[in-house]
């Protein structure tokens, strides 16, 4: 298997990721090929496709070969509940591959780095190998009537996020428009580790090279 | 990487084999894991999921280390267009890994190879290699509504399959519905091998043990 690719964006670590593809909708990544495989004619046609998959692979759950748990406990189920590893998303599974699907916003071709593709709405930190891009085909793959386990069986209730306003004027400095707003939906999605629940807690993520912290009570989260 | 698991099917080999998962809905396949990771707690909640992920390996289209080529011919195109290889699902890719979204009928924990999974509307050849096994999200990776470039440019006609009575009688004896079922579908979808226009021609597939004849002229495919 050989890395075909690297993506980057603002997000330096794991923490506050968000936990699956699609959850911060305006989060924008640039993928960039490696030298090997940097070639525009291997693009050709991917315009047509709104939405692709990645596989890459999950850098930061490296475990010793072998060591794998046949269970593990999903942060969607509170962190107390086991389950069977290929039910979940978990990086902690045999062969460490992620699936993502994303949208694709646009594919550079003048850049010194051409062809690089602009995509939106990945899970994956700046840095991750890409082993494969592949056009998301709806007539086969979009089945809104799947049945989805535990992940439906416990809806996500958004937390509501708050940002005083010296901290948002600061914010609005530092940040673009679509740096906050995808910063806001982070926060929504709740980055806290699983298991926690401490109000006085002050929890931090790095993002766009800032150190955001906030506390969280209740379903509410505000910046501090 | 490591292989976790196995498929098997009538398909012995790719001749025949839908092009893409779900065009032959009724295709049931058997997956079964290697002693390693033979573990029944490994798919616990896996039930609650309708659709599932397989990652696996393009094992019949190995090519020598470094030896891929930007583009490719789809055959969806008639096998005459050059379309980028991250354009296309080709298994002629620079990791040759196949992404396929199928329908758990079953879990068999009895067998003495259990767990293993009954899917339908897999593309995999018997005795694919298999890296992981996801569930399927219908909230992030259902969207209707994605753009599908040059597949939805070029929409699919079915084939009329005509079975002659003696040779169904004979069919009728040796599979079983479900199988005769999907041969039907796997006719249906033109499995003749790209560029060829020859209505006298024999054709042939090996499914199910058997050695299935065709002829096919314009659209309509009759067994011979």
């Amino acid at each position: 298997m050989e890395i075909i690719a690297h993506i980057h964006n603002d997000f330096p670590t794991k923490f506050g990721l968000p936990r699956q593809s699609a959850l911060a909708p305006s989060l924008r990544s640039r993928i960039t090929f490696e030298p090997a495989y940097r070639n525009k004619d291997a693009v050709r046609g991917l315009e047509g496709f709104s939405h692709i998959w990645l596989i890459w692979e999950f850098s930061e759950s490296m475990r010793p070969a072998g060591a794998w748990s046949p269970t593990v406990r999903p942060p969607r189920l509170g962190g107390n509940t086991r389950l069977g590893v290929f039910a979940t998303r978990s990086p902690f599974r045999p062969n460490p591959i992620g699936l993502s699907c994303v949208e694709l916003e646009a594919i550079d071709l003048t850049a010194s780095d051409a062809p690089a593709l602009i995509v939106t709405g990945a899970d994956l930190m700046d840095g991750t190998p890409i082993y494969d891009i592949k056009p998301y085909l709806p007539g086969t793959e979009s089945h809104p009537e799947a049945r989805d386990g535990f992940v439906g069986a416990a809806p996500w209730r958004p937390l509501q996020v708050e940002i005083p306003g010296e901290i948002r004027a600061d914010l609005e400095q530092k940040l673009d428009k679509n740096q906050l707003q995808t910063l806001i939906e982070i926060l929504e999605q709740d980055p806290r580790p699983a298991y926690q629940d401490a109000p006085e807690r002050v929890y931090g993520i790095s993002y766009a090279g800032l150190d955001i912290h906030f506390r969280v009570e209740g379903f509410n989260l505000k910046l501090c």
